[in-house]
């Protein structure tokens, strides 16, 4: 293998696949990179079993060189020096050339860099996907709908499925949920699929979704998704991303929401969510998190909460709207500011149907989304 | 006591005394901040015995008014949820009322706070400091002779007079010098004193110098500086900054630095240190930071670095100039980049009298910076 490449390009490739590599990789090979040339370009890949990411650099783009390949091959090399290394090189292009036993050299401007290679044979070979069952969505969606639902989902390992995000299709409706069984997000969105294409019980680690996430181009360009029997493949332009779908049977979790409400709230979004941040500065102290909301008679709520060596923080917030019943109800001030972080609309709309009763909050804009947190029992 | 005063000058106060609040308190009122309010303005004080820092917030600055005094009087308050509940108020004022046994009401806007506050009669009186050793620097000559030379202190409370920097001034000529024994870092400055006025043995901790050289304010304003029996006072602005010296005799380091050269090389300080970046990188693989720096025939100097299992660095660099005899040496690669990192100079003189003797490091245009390494003895 020889070939003179562009340093920023190799960089960049190296980056996305890098997120793939596990600080304790489960075998030695997985603690490197695999590097595959043709007189098409350079694939590299990564993976720790879990997750799989490869990315393709063309040997150009757009008519400018981007590598000359003078002989195809392959090799493993070691990621955690290979990704610093190749940054800080001095000059615009890289040559690599591997020799017997996979020893590498590696030469930039006036630096000169020998490497230990690894055998590419030993490295795992990617699950091949059948892309009978491909849609398609936007980047930037395809984010959002992580972002909305990711802050809910459990970060306990004793109940791995909880661990993930849900995915469903049905109807050309693609719909996410994560719960952790004290709160619960969920949104949907309409896709341009194949309506009698459908899937359920898809469920994705959230961190692996947030990985996927930071690799999703700004760029509002689509995203290919193949769904196949236990695997997910995303092909973000030449970046391809394979995720394991967890084990196990999501509960069903349409059983919590309420359909009617006693008390009916909108409020600003801001407004609430610095009220809550205050509150909730004074309830970290106490470990618990707690705020109370009480409705006011004169169409506002007041938030508070308290601490006993500290004090108390009160806090009164005009309601938009305030139908049906009065209210005193305590919740995680924590889980409301997550939600409230991660609602794109200016006013949010929150349904309760009494003090012991599951919170929704929903924005008022559209209906796509949804959050429910169960309140706490106090007898306060 | 009674107020309303600027949220913002409140907070950049705050900000300021909030770095002498210790995670763990040695006694629970240093948990705590002091605020003294006369009709002149407002006090904030804050101590971990060690050091201790006052700002005081004038009620007007420039005919703005800053602060409305209704009631003079004093109360401590719990650092940890004040300094992130001022920050964070709705409105631009803050009214604080302290009621009896201390009880503090904060408002602003549609907060409301209740805070239980501590007696300030309990907290610790300030060190009170003769003004007759006083002196003044340029802030910002300060900030750069502290940043030259803490790199060098050691970390090792065994010692604990190296965990500090060492100050003379004898001569109108300020001396900074620190070393934990494996390198020594020395940076001196002439100072507009008292030629009569000089001091030895103030030994100043660096953790305690990095957190004055943040409270240093950009705008390049005089610093004064009082040297007490077995206190520094630091005035800066509004701000007091109390240290303690460190107890004990500083050992004397003139013996260890050669004044004779065999060897004498300048070099292009960037250059350097990029490539002993490169080959930090490797080395790190080792555990051990060794790189080797070897003289070439042609005017330049070889820099390397290898690792049994990763494999090896090499990088050439030219030599501005080359004289003496030549030379193979080993020395700590960290070291070397905390050197070249904070020399402000296009280029550095290093001296070297031989592979096991102390390597001299300078910028070769002004003699106040003086670094020393001392190199690794290895075999090869």
């Amino acid at each position: 293998m020889k070939l003179t490449i562009s340093k920023n390009e190799l960089n960049d490739a190296i980056q996305q696949v890098a997120k793939a590599i596990s600080s304790r990789p489960a075998i030695p090979i997985l603690g490197g990179i695999k590097i595959d040339v043709t007189h098409q370009g350079v694939t590299l890949t990564a993976s720790d079993t879990e997750i799989s990411i490869q990315s393709f650099i063309p040997v150009e783009r757009d008519n400018l060189f981007i590598a000359h390949v003078d002989k195809p091959g392959s090799v493993v090399l070691p990621a955690k020096f290979f990704v610093e290394i190749i940054k800080k090189l001095p000059s615009d292009n890289v040559e690599i050339q591997v020799g017997a036993q996979f020893q590498t050299m590696i030469r930039s401007g006036s630096s000169d860099i020998q490497m230990v290679g690894l055998d590419p044979e030993e490295f795992p070979i990617l699950p091949s996907i059948e892309e009978n069952g491909l849609f398609q969505m936007p980047g930037d969606l395809l984010k959002t709908m992580i972002r909305q639902t990711v802050l809910a989902a459990s970060t306990n390992e004793q109940t791995a499925v909880l661990t993930g995000v849900l995915w469903t299709l049905n109807n050309q409706q693609l719909k996410f949920i994560a719960t952790d069984r004290h709160r619960l997000a969920s949104r949907n969105a309409h896709t341009e699929t194949d309506p009698e294409y459908r899937f359920s019980n898809v469920i994705i680690a959230a961190k692996t979704l947030v990985e996927l996430s930071k690799l999703v181009p700004e760029q509002n360009a689509l995203v290919d998704i193949v769904v196949a029997d236990n695997q997910v493949m995303f092909k973000l332009g030449n970046v391809l991303f394979y995720t394991r779908m967890l084990d196990g049977m999501y509960p069903d979790t349409s059983k919590i929401i309420p359909q009617t409400y006693k008390t009916e709230l909108v409020v600003d979004t801001k407004n609430l969510m610095d009220a809550i941040d205050r509150a909730y500065l004074m309830s970290r102290e106490e470990k618990t998190n707690i705020v109370r909301l009480i409705t006011l008679d004169d169409n506002s709520i007041e938030i508070s909460s308290s601490s006993t060596e500290l004090g108390r923080v009160t806090e009164q917030i005009d309601a938009k709207k305030f139908e049906g019943e009065p209210l005193r109800i305590s919740f995680n001030s924590k889980f409301m500011l997550d939600v409230l972080k991660v609602i794109d609309s200016e006013q949010i709309f929150i349904g309760f149907t009494g003090a012991m009763s599951p919170i929704i909050i929903k924005p008022t804009d559209h209906s796509y989304n949804m959050y429910v947190i169960l309140p706490y029992r106090t007898t306060t």
